[in-house]
């Protein structure tokens, strides 16, 4: 599998890169950024996964995310894949919350979406691959974080893959995508009508199913102006509850749900994972 | 002195905030941003002066800078200017490194610059008494720094004001005007060809003549593309020497000219004016 060179720069000593390559599942050219910490030749770093939210590309987080100074501190590879296939060819809703920009991590059924938005695919399968094959990741020690529709992104695949994953965390995830309209119109639209489908994308009702990681950390602030109608940390709050599903849950007053929140609680989350990584 | 607020975020413990009044210095709306770090009521914070470089606005470092954190934990007051006047009826010019976005803090006496462009004067005399007004900042406890052109402004206008700035540093600042392409084209473009006029905005050349600062810190990248033809170090490094002036110059091997460079030691610099301001 081939990788393009998008950009490499220095950064808190180690280095920022910019990728690009031929993805087999969106049939499309995908785009992320890993950062790798300064280390020792030959060693091999854990591995931490950042989906990002809705609109965004990799570019958002890398920008201003804050997580290469703790990343280098505590030796750990940070990636942060795009949110959806684009370009050309590639089907798009002029709405932000759907289409382009607006992947919500699954594997569309539906047409036109089916043929290039597949996500979950390319994050559970194929991505890393290539990320085993071109950086110096030690693939038995990952953990996984997001924000909003990345937050969601991280929980489902985690609950998914309870094996793979070591540490799963998220800032203002989207908690029930069957329970909110961003969820509703995302789901519906790449999945069709049938709810009983949607369950493999709700991390509540995913919860509810059986499946279980061993803990998970959240961050949502009570300034976030999706708090009540979409993100809803309540009923992650309580199906974890009714699940005995470990859960940090913390309300942080006054955040909304910019990258000023993110990066304000980077560190914490960074730390969390890196002590589950074995760091 | 009216002050509209564009925004105000929670981040870090305290509020970043984007502000806009209007100037009487260049006769336009100016825009700029301020971080306040968590503090007791009633107390009032150093303040870090931040000049940005060509073709920025304010957001770039509030954006890209990683500042809050450090400015949090010393108790600093961050404040982000505009690089230059904008806005319909102020003269612009379609190159990157002249007219708007590229003031260069110098006060302008050329038409048809010299109307809008008095920066100098509006970061020397107009902005600190509306800093005073609206924030709890401790005025008699000022530091200064800034990027590239910023690097430039910082070090220019701490040197005209000694008892003002307790603390100056820049990072790859444009060491002399005098002898690079950006500094030839802004200095004649806003103050004539009068060469003797460009040396009130020219680091070297004021140290040449007599102004000094307690002590200078540079931060420069080895592999920053504009190193050699239009910053030059090396002029600075030998004025200094040459006349005594302290400085430490940095030359850090891999880094470029972006806000990878400017984030990765962000933390030095807040902790050196820190040190110097009584933090």
């Amino acid at each position: 599998m081939g990788l393009e060179i998008l950009g490499q720069v220095a950064a808190f000593g180690g280095q920022q890169g910019v990728y690009q390559h031929s993805s087999s599942s969106t049939g499309t050219e995908m785009t992320f950024s890993v950062y790798v910490p300064p280390h020792e030749n030959g060693s091999k770093l854990p591995v931490i996964w950042y989906l990002s939210g809705l609109t965004c590309t990799h570019a958002n987080v890398t920008e201003k995310g804050e997580f290469r100074r703790t990343c280098s501190e505590l030796g750990l590879i940070f990636i942060a894949p795009d949110t959806s296939p684009r370009g050309n060819g590639v089907p798009d809703d002029d709405a932000y919350d759907f289409g382009q920009g607006a992947g919500f991590y699954v594997d569309a059924t539906e047409g036109p979406w089916s043929e290039h938005f597949q996500m979950r695919t390319y994050i559970e399968d194929e991505l890393p691959g290539l990320i085993a094959d071109n950086f110096p990741a030690d693939m038995s020690r990952q953990g996984i974080t997001g924000h909003s529709m990345g937050g969601h992104g991280a929980l489902t695949i985690a609950l998914h893959n309870p094996e793979r994953f070591k540490s799963v965390s998220a800032f203002a995830p989207i908690a029930s995508p069957l329970n909110c309209p961003w969820g509703h119109k995302a789901l519906s639209g790449y999945l069709g009508p049938d709810r009983q489908k949607w369950r493999a994308y709700d991390a509540c009702a995913l919860i509810e199913d059986g499946q279980r990681v061993p803990n998970i950390l959240v961050d949502q602030g009570m300034a976030d102006g999706f708090l009540a109608e979409q993100l809803k940390p309540e009923l992650l709050e309580e199906t974890c509850k009714a699940a005995a599903q470990p859960l940090t849950l913390r309300r942080q007053h006054g955040y909304d749900h910019s990258y000023y929140f993110i990066s304000t609680f980077m560190d914490d989350h960074l730390r969390w994972h890196a002590e589950r990584l074995g760091r």
